[in-house]
């Protein structure tokens, strides 16, 4: 697998094949990690499926990987959906602060400060997770899988 | 293919089998037909990617129809970056104001106002195209596909 140096996701254990007893971590899939996001748990389950190789966008993977790769989401998101039914998954593939290729899952609740819009166009607090909050959520979406 | 009654997505021409005259139309293609974003012209080739069908969520397609959505998407993607070297893609599937799945492609470049965040954070005129500009555009974009 080919990494950068320099690149977070490509050497904090969190994010590669070590540290797979962090708590945010969710499960290691076929060409993916998926990780709790940190920041966004205002949106609870919201979700990162991190790339096994420093890529930057997702058509430069071959056709092959694509799937693969969009097959780890469809799995996660079946998980989410099956974990919290009434959610409004919102997917983002951005890669502006890091270009190594990763997917976000934001999930929207009909409770939410702004359903209609965008998480960046509404107002929402940061809410702290304890590693323990962290780790039972994790193993929640993990028997969903 | 299955259509909703009161779902522009579903019902607008410029979205549907009929319209491919239309100024913002790029392709039909596959399982989806690329589009110009109306609002988001100042990230010049911004483009949309609707799918053919009223489903609310990528994972609740067959695996197959994944695949070719995907494979949709990573060849308007490249036809993009053909056109426009030196962008970095943005992807977001949302569906908040309409829940028929569509993949949204952002151009960002270092000469963006916040090339860093997503636009949302970012602060950037409404930059209104004509009939013409969308055509010519469209059309330069289509010779890459």
């Amino acid at each position: 697998m080919a990494k950068l140096e320099g690149c977070f996701m490509c050497n904090d254990p969190m994010f590669t094949e070590e540290g797979s007893g962090h708590p945010q971590v969710i499960a290691r899939l076929d060409v993916s990690k998926a990780i709790l996001n940190r920041d966004w748990q205002f949106f609870k389950g919201s979700t990162i499926l991190v790339f096994q190789d420093h890529m930057k966008e997702l058509h430069h993977l071959s056709t092959e990987m694509q799937h693969r790769f969009v097959d780890d989401a469809a799995r996660m998101a079946a998980a989410l959906e099956k974990t919290f039914p009434d959610i409004k998954l919102n997917h983002g593939l951005f890669g502006n602060t890091e270009p190594h290729l990763h997917w976000h899952m934001i999930l929207r609740r009909e409770t939410d400060p702004s359903p209609r819009t965008t998480i960046w166009e509404a107002d929402f607090p940061n809410v702290p997770q304890s590693d323990e909050d962290f780790r039972s959520l994790a193993a929640e979406i993990r028997r969903n899988l």
